[in-house]
């Protein structure tokens, strides 16, 4: 299936040539597998919910110890293990975004070690880049000019910004509520923006209706099965940055369940080919409001058996507010196998979360994001983390959604061009 | 002067140690020179305006063939020309921002290289991180806890932002039309927000008179010689980045004209221990509604006298707008120096640059960095640029400012959840 790589030595151009790589898709409910094709996104016998097909690589006969540091490329070092030809054509790289050690954490809830890994410093400025990253690759593969998706608001502005970086189109599909921030990045980019009249699950399915029908190529990852080698990058890079020394646990955001599918076997990936030897336990975080895959990760865990509990969604986290979770069997199967969880936070606590964590240490993340921070938070508070090595994805930058996060914090103190009135506001404010 | 470093066989570890260099500070008109200390900001025979000071290193005797690529530093690796004994303690890295290489404005306009130097990308998503870095060392290393700024937006979040990471207090004083983004970093972060009910010039002097009678430590730029120093290290990043091949001409908005003085002196200090052989001719950009520094030079330029012009300043490009310019003296003498000038562009130019720079290449900036994109194609368009190698330095992210990026484009298309009319409105703009 494969074909392998022969310059050892050069590890550079052997990332390049690893790039023949064959993968074959499989039914993550059949098994069935098939051969990639452009029209293929979702197994035929088992419909869109839960026929989502599976990336599968030869890990025997790959070279992956090519996968060393170069992080000049971003994510495009990990191309042995990405379905993608070669590297996409764009001027800038995704990934290669910070992970930031944190002592104080690490003090205050006896932790081994505290990671903040801050995808929002992606050039969108979210998660979301790594998995559209793939799908310009496929486009430009495949010679499709314009690529469609329907997103609570990152994974659109994601494909809005790099559709423009690489001289492609993008139409997106996106609900009312979008925060201003995402909505004016969709604009000046220059995407084709259709605000449907209602929530994320309306705009999915009137997004696959219309872009399919239209013949454009589908950037909505729980359809799209290349999306979803694009977010295990996060674990990828995470893992690189630790020199392979995985922590032991891991928060994640959950709204669909495809970022935290992507993660799982990221590291599931990792073990397959000798890189580490145990997977993080993955926890996934929902908000209250929209804890549907816990719910089904929860009826699995006690059945054994996947059933979809589609229910409306509401939260201040827009970016995981999805009531018709469309990763979900792929979600609660990875999880389980990592020894993971999933638990959910109210959106009260998302927004303490957010606030405490800016002010603690100077990372602003957007309302999701915060809550993979809360559940940390709740989960720390229970003395289940003592002496554990622990990471939480922050996926998106606090700037995309100004609005919920003002509402969690004062106002300022206006005040004249007076030096006495300034002096007498802020004597007040310290014996406050 | 100096004290040099030894061990030259260790790069990382010869950093660090050159931490033991030691500066002076000289006034910029009188040539006085004087001994650092926490309580001197300026001149005390030459007053505010003139009497800015500038850092001097002894360039002879410093081992600064120790700069060499330390990335994951971020500026920290440019420590043997910072004015600092040792790293700031913060949790993460400020600087290593992308830098673009875009053919296609290379083909269009005939340039030899296009490089777009995005430092929207830093961690409160502005240039001024770069200075906030150095101010939060020096306030480490005096003892000060609370640092006070005045700022139209960027510098009082990244001191917000970086103040919290480091576990210091921030005190920030900003104009009344600070954009809706900036104002949540601030409140965010927590900082102690007071917006004066006027211009950034009466948020400067009203800042000024409290913050040093509270005993606080200044973040305003043109005051505390030290800041330039971390406004400079974009120069040497991006002479790092290019190999210490530097660009032919360089843009730089410039409002106060704090980091075209920064980015100037860069240059220079390269050329002074002969990393480089050339200094790029510095362009600085300003709005034509905030245009006093270009007057100035001019003025200079045609008499060789340095004049103060202060007039209202008024522009969207909230970043750049003084009408009172506190680094006029150091801008106008260190851009003739290295053989640029200074050019304005107006709104609409500003505007249209940001939208097509958005468009065109996936990075989504603010207006004032927007403005020296804007006086690119200015320039571009007179042919002056043919077969040069040109950076451009974008300053800000585009989601400090979404409504003024939004007043520059057109509004999303609003569609009921039918896929019928969603053709609809879809060969319509098709057509149109």
């Amino acid at each position: 299936m494969a074909v392998g790589c022969v310059n050892r030595a050069a590890p550079f151009l052997l990332l390049r040539e690893c790039s023949k790589l064959k993968h074959l898709l499989k039914c993550v409910t059949c098994g069935r597998e098939f051969e990639p094709e452009p029209s293929l996104y979702t197994c035929p016998h088992c419909g869109d919910r839960f026929g989502t097909l599976e990336v599968l690589y030869d890990y025997d006969r790959a070279h992956f110890d090519s996968l060393s540091p170069h992080s000049e490329l971003g994510i495009g070092q990990f191309l042995p293990l990405l379905p993608l030809e070669g590297l996409p054509e764009l001027p800038f790289v995704v990934g290669n975004t910070p992970l930031i050690k944190l002592e104080k954490f690490e003090r205050r809830y006896g932790l081994k070690a505290f990671y903040l890994k801050d995808d929002g410093r992606n050039p969108t400025a979210s998660y979301k880049d790594r998995a559209t990253y793939v799908v310009i690759g496929k486009a430009q593969e495949w010679g499709f000019k314009t690529i469609f998706a329907a997103s609570t608001g990152n994974a659109a502005t994601s494909l809005a910004g790099l559709t423009a970086a690489a001289g492609l189109k993008a139409v997106v599909f996106v609900p009312a509520r979008i925060p201003e921030g995402k909505l004016a990045q969709l604009l000046v980019y220059g995407a084709t923006v259709l605000i449907v009249d209602g929530s994320y699950d309306d705009a999915y399915d009137l997004a696959v209706e219309v872009g399919f029908k239209k013949g454009w190529y589908c950037r909505n990852t729980a359809i799209n099965p290349y999306l979803l080698e694009g977010k295990k990058t996060g674990a990828l890079e995470l893992a690189l940055q630790l020199n392979w020394d995985v922590p032991d646990v891991v928060f994640v955001p959950v709204g669909d369940g495809t970022v935290i599918s992507g993660i799982c076997k990221g590291f599931m990936e990792l073990k397959k080919i000798r890189r580490i030897d145990t997977i993080p336990a993955v926890i996934g975080v929902q908000a209250e409001g929209s804890d549907i895959v816990k719910r089904v990760f929860e009826h699995y865990i006690a059945t054994g058996e996947i059933v979809l509990m589609d229910r409306e969604a509401s939260t201040i986290a827009d970016s995981i507010s999805a009531g018709k979770p469309r990763d979900v069997v792929k979600a609660v199967r990875y999880v389980k196998e990592t020894g993971g969880t999933f638990l959910s936070v109210s959106d009260e606590e998302i927004g303490t979360a957010l606030v405490s964590l800016a002010r603690e240490t100077g990372v602003f993340v957007e309302p999701a994001a915060a809550a993979s921070y809360a559940g940390f938070l709740k989960m720390a508070e229970t003395g289940d983390l003592k002496n554990k090595r622990v990471a939480v994805f922050a996926t998106g930058n606090g700037l995309k959604d100004v609005k919920t996060a003002q509402s969690f914090v004062g106002k300022a103190l206006r005040v004249s061009n007076d030096p006495e009135e300034a002096f007498r506001l802020l004597d007040k404010m310290e014996t406050v």
